[in-house]
This record gives structure tokens, C-alpha cells and sequence, in this order.
């Protein structure tokens, strides 16, 4: 199985003659490259245009396909494009008026003097914001760029593909207006303070790829200081999508999840907040395991059982790993029947192939367990019922339903099925109702 | 001419039988009421529903209005709606995605695992973030909502549909991607470090309806600390569209700039800029008048000529007001062939139609001489060209811009036309390049 495999587009000019996609093709594989979609540019007399997808496993592998496609007899390569670079090309985000702006009337209406009415009206009774801005469908994704996807510490410039990624995720799945927000700091103190100051412009706070242990503080300042959703992404939306897969994890293996022994292996900010959602939920005996003491005995603490590596492999019918090592897990070390969710992006813990070639029942890596598929849902469903805050009791229930989503067999559905993310609103809104919540959101400090 | 209308949009069910529009129009007549648009909703057997829009002054005449009309025979009033209300309906403003996601790889393309490798690029050399990210068309739009319109200070949050209406003019006139922060503070030093903390997230920072003279001390420190245009928009767009207009009201009255005494009265954010935008472009005498003798003295010590307002009326070739005190200039002050800017919204500090009357050469109010003219063209230009700042230089060839684009016997040009943005732009770029500011911006603080 490939893990970070580059498009490269070619543009490629060949001869009318048979055989020259063939020798194009044979080129490619002879470097191991693998061949995508072929489409056709433009057709002349003697020669033809296409375009070619490639997929290589880094840049000096597509340096090599390059070569050997230029070495063919007959062919011209005219260019080549990276598709991901050029996807991101000029940002994945634009900030858009919902309103025409045609006649001068409009301008009047949506700017001065009609606004004066507007402000006045919102600042008699700061309530009619929910109802006169963008506030109600508005989270802003905070970060500070110190752990990012599996980069760590890039800085806040850097993360800003990651947040604009997040924000697209957003808009295309559940119509929320999500404004990515560096914050050039890596103190706690003054990170939460920015948050804090600006929070009157959003209805949600995310936050995003903030280093462990920081990311615990932050979250629990905001969570006590405002009253609105806060929610730190890599925590629990990873945690969410974890529960929603070890539920049908179960089904499969035929488990019953109060007698379940589920390992989780890496005690970061995923891992950690994957093993409390476990034992919320009620699985019978959470095992994990980590490098760091303190994390381990903080879990056993809660709950969790500490175990050795080789322990937690051999009891755990349900292996989560968050380490961001991979390899980490032996294929000898697979117990026949087990699941394993070696979630670490890009690398997993263990080739899911692999694992099942070692008698695993069923392994999946990061990309299918997505949190792509819990937080989208879980703010959309906060804001629509004006939640103070996401609990760990509307997390559950964001769990159960993208777990009821997945087809048979598989753990989680895609994040590309709208349906999923109805349901992780539908869940979330009738939790807080459940809970006393609807309703209980403040918007501003003032 | 009527200041603060507000556009009621009445739905009534009208019998089928002559007269009964005559009717409606009558009533809304007799109570001052304006009738605008009537368009037919459906048409039954016996009657018809239309909408007719009806314009008043505020919300007691439209109240006023309402009730003549429910008191025609043969006419149902169904129900009304405020146009601007309607308009403002869950805000102006969505961050959209620019990129499709349809298909799991573009998911994968545009967030984990395609993104990590941008993000790295960008990490290496953080240059490229003007190129895969957004930041080379944004804007982040600053405000503590202290000082908010003719409002004074409402606070941020009601300040919100005002910043709301700049970025859809960005987004509009520019394609700027433009995001409104509330800062929720009215200390200077914490808002400073609030915007300094984030500004990695935008190409350029505006500064909006912040009091006087926090916004004079905001603005510097950004200036000072930041690589990146800032400009704070009360002050310095209102400046550049009242040059604009300044120099074709010298156009209309035959007076040379360089002889012309201009006249500014008031001098709060954008009255003490004004002052100086015309000293700096070479006006033969600025005189100044405020009730604030601190404000006299510091103009005074620039260049310009503080005296009363009896002795500025009478010496002004051109006089700008910008008081927030309605009805302040007396028509009899008015000199005959005088031009005269009121510029405060909603209620200028003599109605134009008077001035007219009273022997103006020109007079018009606020609605025309309108900052979105300038700040969205400002802004592109400083961001297209990669400016570190936005200068005085860069405002006033921004002026002559605008100023160019006027119909003839115009001061400005509406802000409609999309041609006044892009000569905005061309002629910040063009300054930018000749002061050598092109390129020398920077992105972040790291």
C-alpha cells in the first residue's frame, strides 16, 4: 500500500504511431512509477498532446520517472505540474459576499447608512448577532503551528495550508464559515488571551496542531472562560472517529464492547483523549501504553491499565496506535483475529497489508480513520442549537452516529457521504438538547 | 434630500377594482411615506398581492406609514419586511472554498496527507506561502468597536455588520479575501499584541472605527513593527477620497490647488488626516477648526492654520467638515461659489441642498465622498506589489486616481465602477515601484 504518493501531471507530445503510450507507459513502470489517468489535450496531423498522471512515492522518484520518459524515442515532455501544488495555488480559502453589490442601493442597504440600523439594533440586544452576522455559522481555527500533522513544530505560517484544509473541509461538508487564525506565539498565557480577546467574532473556537501538553491548557482556559463551543480537533475529533470505528470494530469480530480490551498506543494529545473516550464509553479494559512515564501512570490515574508494548499487543482484542513512528508495530506481534487501527499520518504503525497478512481480522490506517468525518458535524450541530459547550456526551453521540453510517464491514464511512455529517449534526443537536445545553451559548465578553 | 431612509418592503392583498393602487399611494403619501418599487406577487380571481416598497425616515414614520395604509378599504396588509434587515440575514460574508472536493483524492490532495508536503515547502522557504497560500489577497479587518459610525462606541460585536459590509466591498471591487476580527479590548498596548500575534495570517491589516487617539498609537506601533501594508482606514481612506475630490472641486471652481485655501473642520481620525493628506499635497493654506484646542495646537505645529469657525467659512475656498455634529455649518455662513464636503454620516453638517440654495458652487455629503473609493484599490495595490508599507506617496497618487476617473462636473466617481478600483491599484503599484517598496514585504514575525 502507498502512503504519500505525488501526482505529477505530464504534458506530453507523441507521435502518431502505435506503440508510443505503450513505450510512455513501459518508461514509467521501468522507475516504478505508476500510471493514472490519460486524457487527451489537443490532436494535430503527425502527433498528439496528453496529458499523463504519475504517481511516485517522493521527488527523487519522480526526478527518475521524468528521465526515463524523457529518454523514449518519439515522445516530448512539454511540462509537468505537481497537482497538489497547483490545487493549492493561491490558497484553498477566499472570503465571499453572500450579498450583491449592483446598484448604489445596495451599498446603502449593506453598508452606510443602512448598517448604522443594524449595528444600533445588534448592540440594544447583542442577541439579534446570532441572527444579523455571520456569528451563527462562523469557528475560528486557532493555531500556533507547533505540532503539525506529522511535521511538529513548523510555526504558524506553515500550518496555514493545514488550517486552510480544515476550513475547506467546513465549508464543503456542513456550511460553516471557518477563518483560519495563526497565533505567533508559543506561549500558553498569551495564546489563550488572544483567543480570548477575539472570541466575540466566531460562534466556535477549533483548535488545531498545538503541542502537547499545551494543547490540555489551552482547551481547559477557554472551555472555563467562554461560553460558547471549544473544541481541540487532534483530541477529539480524532478520539470521536476512533469510538465510531472500535464500535464497529466490535460487530465485526463479534466483541461485546463491555468486555473489550482496547490498546491504545502513544499517549499524545490523540491517544490520550482516545483512551478517556474508551473508558466514557464503557469498554470493559483499557490497556495503553507509551515512552513517557508520566503519560502512563496520568492514564492509569483515570482509569487506563499501563502495559509494556508487547503486553498491550498480546491482550488487546482492538490495537489503536498514535505514536507518529512507524513501523513501530512487528507483524509477529499480531495476534490472529485482532483489529488494528495504526492511525499515524503519513506512516502508520503498521502496513495495514501487513497486518492482515498476519492474521489481523481487520486494519486500517489514518486515512480512512479521518476526523474529517467527527468535527464538521460535531460544530455544526453546536451552533445550531446554540450549545455553550461540546461534552464529551455529545462526542459519543457524534461516535454512535458516524459509526451507524459505515457500510457493513467497513469501520467508518467516507467523509464524502453528506449523509454522515447530517447525522453527526442531527446526534450532537439532540445530545444537548438531552443535556440542558440548547440554548445556553453567550456570544462576546462584553 | 432624505438622509436615513429605510426601505420597507409592505406585501398587501388589493381587491381587483380601479383606484385601489391610487388608493395605497395615497395613503402611504399622506403620511410622508416615499413609494419605490411595486412588483406583482400572484394574481387570484378577485384580488392581487404585491409588494411596494416604501421609503421613510425612521422606525416611528414607518409605523406611521403602516397604519395609513391598513386604514384603505379593499387592501389587506399581509405583512412587511425591512429590506436592510433582510439583507444583513445571517451575515454578509462566507469563507468559501476555491477548491472542489468530490472524489477521496482530492481530499487527499488538498488535506492529509497532500498537504504536508506544502506545508514543508513552505517551512524550508516561507516565501512560498504568497504562492500556496491565501495571504497574498487578504486582509484581516481589525476593530474594537469603539468607535463604530456616527455610533461612537458600541463594542465590538455590534460593530460587526459594519466590517462585514468592508469585506464584501473587498471582496466585491477587489477580490480581496477579507476577514473581520473583533478585538475585544480598549486598552492600546493589549489590541497592539492581539494584531501583532496574528498578523502572520494576513497579507495586509485595515484598522476600522477604533476612538481617537488609540487609533493614532495603534496604527504607528503596527506600522512600526510590521513588514506588511497597515493602514487604518477612517483616517487615511477618508483622506484619499476627499484629495480626490478636492482636486476636481478645484477643477470646477477654476481655483489652483497650490493657491486654493481649503478648510477643515474637525479634526478627529479622519479631519486631522484630511488636514494633512492636503498639506502634504502641496495646498497653498489648510485651514483648521475643532472645539479641541490639544487638536488645533497639534495640527497647527504641522503647518496648518488653526482658527474659529466664523473665520474659516469666510476664507475657505473649500470646506471639509467631518464633526459628527449635525446641522453645525449655518447656510449663512456659506461664501457664494464655495465648495463644501459635510462628510458626517448619517447627518452631514449642512445639507447640500441648502448650500446649493445659499450660493455653493458644489456641495456634497458623505454618500458620495465614500472610503470604499479608496481603501479596496489601496490595499490591492499595496498586496499585488508586495509593499511593506502603505505610504502618504501611496495615498495621494490614490487620490489623483480616483479623481481621475470622475464624470466631468463630478468630484468622484461611484464606487460601482469597477474601473476607479483597478486605477486605484495600477496607481499605488506604480508609487510603490517608484519609492522601491515593491518586494519588501514580509510575511510573519519568525
Amino acid at each position: 500500500m502507498r502512503k504519500t504518493s505525488i501526482d505529477t501531471v505530464l504534458e506530453v507530445r507523441l507521435k502518431h504511431r502505435p506503440g508510443q503510450l505503450a513505450a510512455l507507459a513501459s518508461a514509467v513502470a521501468s522507475e516504478g512509477g505508476l500510471l493514472s489517468d490519460i486524457t487527451t489535450v489537443r490532436m494535430g496531423e503527425d502527433d498528439t498532446v496528453r496529458e499523463v498522471t504519475v504517481e511516485t512515492d517522493d521527488d527523487a522518484h519522480t526526478d527518475r520517472v521524468l528521465a526515463a520518459v524523457r529518454a523514449v524515442e518519439g515522445i516530448e515532455l512539454l511540462g509537468t505540474v505537481d497537482r497538489v501544488f497547483a490545487l493549492h495555488k493561491g490558497g484553498k480559502l477566499h472570503s465571499t459576499s453572500r450579498v450583491e453589490l449592483r446598484h448604489l442601493r445596495d451599498l446603502r442597504y449593506i453598508y452606510t447608512p443602512g448598517v448604522a440600523r443594524v449595528s444600533t439594533a445588534i448592540h440594544r440586544d447583542p442577541a439579534l448577532a446570532w441572527e444579523y452576522t455571520g456569528i451563527a455559522r462562523s469557528v475560528g481555527i486557532f493555531t500556533n503551528g507547533t505540532r503539525v500533522l506529522g511535521l511538529g513544530d513548523i510555526g504558524p505560517l506553515a500550518a496555514l495550508p493545514v488550517m486552510e484544509g480544515k476550513a475547506v473541509i467546513y465549508d464543503a461538508f456542513v456550511k460553516i464559515s471557518a477563518t483560519p487564525l495563526l497565533v505567533d506565539t508559543t506561549d500558553v498565557r498569551e495564546f489563550v488571551d488572544t483567543v480570548l480577546r477575539l472570541s466575540p467574532t466566531f460562534g466556535g473556537i477549533h483548535l488545531e496542531d498545538i503541542r502537547n501538553p499545551d494543547c490540555y491548557r489551552i482547551e481547559e482556559q477557554l472551555i472555563e472562560r467562554l461560553e460558547k463551543p471549544v473544541m481541540h480537533d487532534d483530541q477529539h475529533g480524532t478520539a470521536t472517529v476512533a469510538l465510531a470505528a472500535v464500535i464497529n470494530a466490535c460487530k465485526i469480530t463479534g466483541v461485546e464492547l463491555a468486555r473489550a480490551r482496547v490498546g491504545q498506543i502513544g499517549l499524545g494529545a490523540a491517544g490520550s483523549a482516545i483512551a478517556r473516550l474508551m473508558m466514557a464509553y464503557g469498554v470493559g479494559d483499557v490497556l495503553v501504553h507509551d515512552r513517557s512515564e508520566e503519560a502512563m501512570t496520568w492514564l492509569g490515574s483515570l482509569g487506563a491499565r499501563p502495559v509494556d508494548l508487547a503486553t498491550l499487543m498480546r491482550e488487546s482484542d482492538i490495537v489503536i496506535a498514535t505514536t507518529g513512528r512507524p513501523n513501530l508495530i512487528d507483524p509477529k506481534q499480531v495476534r490472529p483475529g485482532q483489529v488494528l487501527f495504526p492511525l499515524s499520518n503519513p506512516y502508520p504503525e503498521i502496513d495495514p497489508g501487513e497486518a492482515m497478512a498476519a492474521g489481523a481480522a481487520f486494519a486500517t490506517d489514518g486515512r480512512t480513520i479521518n476526523n474529517a468525518l467527527a468535527y464538521p458535524g460535531i460544530f455544526r450541530g453546536a451552533l445550531d442549537v446554540r450549545s455553550r459547550a461540546i461534552t464529551r456526551d455529545m462526542m459519543i453521540a457524534a461516535a454512535r452516529a458516524i459509526a451507524a453510517c459505515a457500510e457493513p464491514g467497513d469501520v467508518v464511512p467516507s467523509p464524502l457521504v453528506p449523509a454522515v455529517h447530517t447525522a453527526v449534526r442531527d446526534a450532537v443537536i439532540a445530545e444537548a438538547q438531552r443535556l440542558g445545553l440548547a440554548g445556553t451559548a453567550k456570544l462576546g465578553r462584553r
